[in-house]
C-alpha cells in the first residue's frame, strides 16, 4: 500500500524521522547537479577578465558547503549527519553555470539530501550576486547524479 | 563597466554586503515559483486518498516558511530581514507539484531571495519525503514571478 | 466560524505566517512564568552554601535569554523580532524553582511567545543540570502572566 | 558532597560539559510527555470537522522534531548528538492535548533532554497557533516517562 | 558604584539584556581590526602566485560577514540587529595578515560587537586554512578602531 | 609545491572540506588560550567584592561552550563534530583575564579549531559585558597550547 511506500510517514500518515538506529555505519557518497540559466550578457560579465571572477564562485562554493552541513536544519525530517567531505564545482557555458556537489559521510544513512542542498545553496547565492543585472535568472534541473554505499544499493542516473 | 554591475562586489571585485543604510523602510513583496517533477506513480501515491496527503505538504510548507526566515543565514551576502508574512502554496498535476511562495517585509531591501529560498526549502522537503519511492525526482524552473515595492520598481515575469 | 478563529490558518486550514505588514511599530512587553518541581533533597543541594549556586542559575538565565532570541527559529509560524530587552528571574522555595521571563520589543507583533520560550529554555537547562540527582523533576505551569502594548489590548492573568 | 552530585559542575562549582569520551556508543531511547491545557471551546475548535485539524498537529510535530535536533543549541551543557529517530504523537481529550515524544540515538550519552525539548517545542507551537483564541492556555506536566540504554540503567516513571 | 558601571548586570549582579526600547533608531557604524601572525614561509605560500590566493581571503571574508550577522547568537547578551552593511578587508605584510571589518546598522544600539565578531570569524578561518602548514599561528590585537553614531558619542582609538 | 601545502585547497586552489572518511575514530584533545587586556580600573571593578563576579565569567563560560559546539557553523571548512567535553577556565591578574579552553572528541579529525573558537566566544563576551566601562579593551594572543591524538602526532607549544 501507498502508506508503506513513504518511509517518512508512519502507518497513520504522520511525519516522523525514520529510525536508522539498527543500520550500520558505512561510507556513503552522493553527487548532485543543478543549473543556473542566465542572459548571455550576465554570464559574459561574470566571466569577464576584469572581474576577479573567482570571487562569485568562491562565495557560492562556501554557501554550498555550509548549506550541506545545515541540511538537517533546513529539511525537517533529515537526520543530523557528520559529513566527512563536501566538494562543490562550477562549469560555465555561454548561457548557464552548472554546479556539481559531492558529499561523503561515514554514517547510518545516505547523503543525497546534503548534496542536493549544497547545490541549492550555491545556486541561490549565484542568483543573489547576479540579480542586480538580471531578474530572469532560472535555477533548474536539480537532480541526483550518483549515490554509492549503504544497504539500498548504488544508483547512477 | 562590469565591475559596477554586480552590486555585491566592490570595485576590486571582492564580496561585500551592499550598504542599505540610506534606503527607506517600505513595504516590499516578492513571489517565486518552483516545480518538483516526479514519476506518475509517485505523484499518484502522494495524492492517494488513503494517505492523509496534507501531511507531506504541511511538512514542506513549514520547511519553506522556516527557510524564508533563515535566508540571511543560508545566502552569505543577504541582509537579515524582519519578514512580515510568508505564504507557501502547492498545486499538483499528474506529473509534478508546483510551489508558490510569497513573502512580505517592511524594510530597506527586497525579499526576492527569501521567496526563492522558501521555494527551495519546500521542494527539497518534498523530494526528501518521496525519495524512497523515486530516485529520479527533478526540482526545476525556480524563478521570480513578481516583485513589488522598493526603489528599483515593480517586476512581473 | 472556527476557520477564522485561528489566525495562523488560512481559509483552507493551511498554516501561514500571519501578515503583520500593515501594523505599526509600538512598544510591547510580555511576562511569562514556569515552575520546575524537584525532590526536596535536589533543591536543598541546589541551594547549599558550598556550591556557588549562582552558576546553575547563571547558565539557566543565559539559556533563557538565548532561547528568547531564537523563538522564530524554534516555533515555525513566529515572526523574527528585534528584541529590546530580556530579563529572566528565579525564585526558589522548598520544592521548586519559579522562573519569570520578561521580554520587550518595539515592533509589529507581540512577544508572548518569546517570554514563554525563554521560560522553557531556562527550565530545561535547570532540569539538565539537576537530572543526575533526580529523574522525577517536573516542569509545569507555564503561563502568560501579563502582556502590554499592541492593538489587541493589555492582558493580565 | 553536593559538589559531586551535580555532574555539570566541576569541583569549584563552575559549569562544564561533562566528559563522555570514555563511554561507549550504545543504543539509547527516551520518552517524555507534556500537556497543553486549554478552554473547552478552544479544543473543540481545534477538533472541529471543518478545520483540517491535521495541520496544527502537523506543524507542531515538525516543530518538535526540529527542536529535538537542536537540543544542544538550546541547552548550553548538552552534547551535540546524532539522533537516529524522533517520533511525536498527540492525543486530545476535552480540555487538553497530550504530547509524547520518543527519541533514539546510538551514542555516548542519553537522549532524555532531546525528548523533553521535543515536547516543549511542540507544545509551544500549539500554544502559538491557538493563542489568538485563548490567552489562558497552560503548558504543564513535562516529565520523563521512560529511558532505556546506557550505563546508568533503565528508568520508567 | 561598580554595580552600575556594568550595564549588562542588574543591581543584584545578574546578567540581563540591556533595555534599548526607549532609544531611537539611528545610523551607527563601527570598525574593528585583528591581526593573524604566521611564519614567513606560511605567509609566502599564502601570497605565492601559483595559488589563486583570492580564495583563502574570499572564504575568510564570507566567514566574517556571516559571523557579523550571527553576533546575537554567539554573544549571549547582544541584541539581535538588522545589519545594513558589512565590509571585510585584508592587508598582508611579511609576517601577518591584518583584517579590518566595518559594520553599519540603522538601529537602537551600536555595532561594535558585530565588527569585532566579524574580525574573529575571519581570523579563525585563515587560521583553519593555514594550520596544516603552521601550528604556531597567533591571532592577536583585536581592537575597536572607530565607532560613530548613537547617544554615547563617537570614539576613535 | 605550495598548492599541496594547504589541505583546504584543491589542486586548482579552490576551497573544499578536506575528506576525512578514511581516517579512524580516535580520542583527540586540544587546548587553546586567549587574553583579554583591560584598564586596571575595569578589571578591579570586575573583581570587586560587591559584584557577584561569578556572573560575568559564568556567562562567558557558557558562550565559550556554545561557540565550541557551533564551530562548524562559524568556520566554513570545519567538519561538524560530536564534542565529548568542553571546559573553559578563567584566571585574572591586575590587567587582564586569561582564558583557557579544552575540548575533547572521539572522531576523525582534531578539535583545535573548536578550542580556539571557544576562547574567542568567551573573550568577546567578556568584552561585551565590560565595554560600557572601557572602550580600549584588547583581545589578544590567541594560540594553540596543546593538541593530543590523531595521526599527525601530539603538539605542545
Amino acid at each position: 500500500m501507498a502508506k508503506e511506500t513513504f518511509s517518512h510517514l508512519d502507518p497513520d500518515g504522520n511525519a516522523r524521522m525514520v529510525d536508522i538506529s539498527e543500520k550500520d555505519d558505512s561510507k556513503r557518497t552522493a553527487r548532485a547537479r543543478i543549473t543556473v540559466s542566465m542572459a548571455k550578457e550576465t554570464i559574459a560579465a561574470l566571466k569577464a577578465g576584469d572581474i576577479p571572477k573567482g570571487d562569485v564562485f568562491a562565495v557560492a562554493r562556501v554557501a554550498g558547503i555550509q548549506a550541506a552541513k545545515r541540511t538537517g536544519d533546513i529539511i525537517p525530517l533529515c537526520h543530523p549527519l557528520m559529513l566527512s567531505s563536501v566538494k562543490v564545482e562550477f562549469e560555465t557555458s555561454e548561457e548557464k553555470v552548472t554546479i556539481d556537489a559531492e558529499v561523503t559521510t561515514v554514517g547510518r544513512t545516505g547523503v543525497e539530501m546534503e548534496a542536493l542542498t549544497a547545490c541549492s545553496g550555491s545556486a541561490l547565492t549565484i542568483y543573489d550576486m547576479c540579480k542586480s543585472m538580471d531578474k530572469r535568472i532560472k535555477i533548474t534541473d536539480l537532480v541526483l547524479i550518483e549515490k554509492r554505499g549503504g544497504s539500498s544499493g548504488d544508483f547512477v542516473r
